[in-house]
């Protein structure tokens, strides 16, 4: 009971279970799994989770939770789109590189089929992002319309682009590689308002 | 015995187990699974592969065939490197995309951990890929040397932004959406260009 009590944040299970399924794959980390590694009961693992499949899903929820706090709430109150924009990227690209985060985050590229209902609540939330970064990129290429410019890459495009570039990114990096967030941040940064501009 | 005659390339199972994992996820889908989809006996299976792993591993490693067939034997060919950087771009995509290829290809991003031994197989050919379009990068910019050009863009960070994008493709697309290879292709090379050469 006294360990029970420790656990008094439904965070620490999902951080925890995000670890396992990343280290075991998805499939093969059980309910036993995770409470064991919680020096929790199975009781009192489902006390808090009815299913591994809720367990999922509450870690995708909360890795969008964290985009929303750490990169849409922040952005959206600055005026000037470019700055917005190159804001969005800095802070998507920071969340995907925190050591804290990561474990939860990458989970959104989880392939394991969530119920239906499960799955499109997850999918509306990164529907709603994907339609923000694809406004905020149309409203960049608006204002960009002083220089020489033709909008060959549509918003949507580009959208999808970005939101790939910075995804990826946990395919590849290194914590001790020469590519770290303040090398990345501005390559990135150029590499969008080269492409969006061009 | 007349089935198991039938299976005679290896190809099928590797693609019938490749959307078998898909579907149901690596961990969840067994040998047994495996040979049931193939109406082969489990034996007839392991006398193909020894382990789930290898499958996995052979799938990961047709994928790079077909990449090696696909993208990068026909481009090496090109003499201007503007020319072969477009029809990398294009090839990539066209794989990405191809309904053939694609439940093979996909499970380049499977996250399941392979044994050590494979997994370096794996990798060592997935870098040299990136190497190639590094390489190939570095001298498109060096090229485009005559425009009023600053390289701010690393070709190696341009390298993984190209394979994110592209990569990241299978997260997003829908075969009924708008975004189809006709568009993307040139969206997503203008984009490219705009940004290693901003």
């Amino acid at each position: 009971m006294a360990r029970e009590a420790l656990v008094d944040s439904r965070q620490e299970i999902l951080r925890t279970a995000a670890r396992l399924f990343q280290q075991r794959g998805y499939d093969a980390t059980s309910m036993n799994d995770v409470a064991a590694a919680l020096k929790l009961s199975k009781g009192g693992l489902y006390h808090h989770f009815q299913s591994k499949d809720e367990i999922l899903f509450e870690i995708m929820n909360h890795a969008m939770e964290i985009t929303e706090v750490r990169v849409l709430a922040p952005v959206r109150g600055i005026l000037d789109p470019e700055d917005r924009l190159r804001a969005l990227i800095r802070r998507h690209i920071e969340v995907v590189l925190s050591p804290a985060d990561r474990e939860i985050t990458v989970m959104l590229h989880e392939n394991h089929p969530l119920p239906p209902a499960l799955r499109k609540r997850i999918n509306a939330r990164k529907k709603e992002y994907i339609h923000f970064v694809e406004s905020l990129i149309a409203e960049v290429q608006k204002e960009g319309g002083t220089r020489p410019f033709k909008a060959r890459v549509s918003p949507r495009a580009a959208a999808f682009a970005l939101l790939g570039m910075i995804n990826w990114i946990y395919q590849w990096y290194k914590p001790e590689g020469e590519l770290q967030a303040n090398t990345l941040v501005p390559q990135f940064t150029d590499l969008v308002f080269g492409g969006i501009l061009a």
